[in-house]
């Protein structure tokens, strides 16, 4: 059972260490896009080309039998497209966060953070809205948490007035659950938790985990390789932390998509 | 003599809007790489092939006389080699931008900020010491600078608190001149006088029209073309601002160059 995932860059990594850890048997093939990273401030259109792209790579070298689309972005714009391409399950980050956040919020009003595309997108809010039209969903983008995060500024003084700054407003509408709708916020949990303790935090990537465990792992040791698309100074400074050992690769995408 | 200018997104556009406004009658063509901005916390490597793929587009559809380059961290890496291959004029910003600087410091220490890429490839440094060995250079990357200018951050308290920090340490030095190294930072020049009033600050893209100036303009009225590879919300917020009634263009950048 070959697990592909991807994502815009490194954001992801914090999926693909879950899985590993949770899937030690099964061959995991990871595709970080850095060399046209970030997504978050893109056009649909061209979020959707780059996910194809990068799914078409995964699916055509690899023959992987379940794709993980590791980036909040691309699921928001691109996972129903994908499903339609491709043959094989395709899992998303956005409907286990959902379905999370379901699960614990108690009086039913939910915020969801994230990238311009992806709130503009509204995948959460329609997807909370499907399964469960009673609840109140407030949406705020967090441009700068992204930035934040990379430059390692997880408790720095900008970092707690931006909290307050982009948070205050969806927190005086009551919500007591608040989703992390992109792979960087998880980083930034604890300086929210410092600031609002009583909100529940909804990190997608530890439900994708459960999700995938009901798969059967046939192997004994499961091959790992990640791939970018530009050895970036960024990736370099995370894979040291993140991937123990494993050879990072680059390619190059090709432009053709197969799927 | 029609003029390229191409940058990684949306900065450029203040050297489009130099360029235009100082000569009127000269055909320029503008190309923002949008799809893949920013370059400047990507490698070498795919800093000079995404360059060489920008050049070509203008080179060969536009048969341009002169080439500017609006990226620093474009003209950083790949201005010579974009001299290699090309048969006609390039400016970067950074050649302009330096000769400004040793114009206006009196004690000979001058400080450069950019994005990591920028800061990493010492183009300032060399070039200034080539030019005059005997003056003080002091680098300092300042990457959070971008995203704050983009979410038009540019006199809020974290800005203030991102200047002193990333400035105290240069300015301790004794520097009397800044360089902009960062088509994004001009924004915020006026954030930083607050701070430091006493800093000659250099914006190379003011020095880059007088550059041009020296060329003599062929037509009545020139061409105005604008370029991008991905029409995002970030280009489309800024070119009402500044491009007023050029219609702005999407294109698919090929990957083979013919330069």
């Amino acid at each position: 059972m070959p697990i592909g995932i991807f994502d815009s860059g490194v954001g992801g990594l914090t999926v693909y260490s879950s899985i590993d850890r949770a899937l030690p048997n099964s061959d995991i093939y990871y595709l970080g896009d850095t060399a046209r990273v970030p997504y978050g401030n893109k056009s649909k259109e061209t979020i959707v080309r780059y996910s194809l792209e990068c799914a078409s790579f995964l699916f055509e070298n690899f023959k992987i039998d379940i794709l993980v689309v590791a980036c909040n972005t691309a699921s928001s714009h691109a996972v129903d497209i994908l499903k339609n391409y491709l043959s094989i399950p395709v899992i998303g980050v956005v409907e286990p966060g959902v379905e999370q956040a379901l699960k614990v919020t108690k009086n039913g009003k939910i915020g969801v953070i994230g990238t311009y595309a992806t709130i503009r997108s509204k995948s959460y809010k329609k997807n909370l809205l499907e399964k469960n039209k009673d609840v109140e969903v407030y949406q705020k983008p967090c441009p700068l948490f992204v930035p934040l995060v990379e430059e390692g500024l997880l408790e720095h003084p900008v970092t707690f007035i931006m909290i307050e700054e982009y948070l205050q407003e969806i927190v005086d509408k009551g919500i007591d659950t608040l989703i992390l709708g992109c792979t960087h916020y998880p980083l930034l949990k604890e300086s929210i938790k410092r600031v609002y303790p009583h909100l529940e935090i909804v990190d997608s990537s530890e439900v994708i985990v459960e999700k995938l465990k009901e798969l059967n792992p046939l192997k004994e040791k499961g091959i790992r390789r990640v791939f970018v698309t530009d050895h970036s100074p960024a990736f370099i400074k995370l894979e040291n932390l993140i991937l123990s050992g494993v050879k990072v690769e680059k390619i190059e995408l090709s432009e053709v998509c197969k799927i």
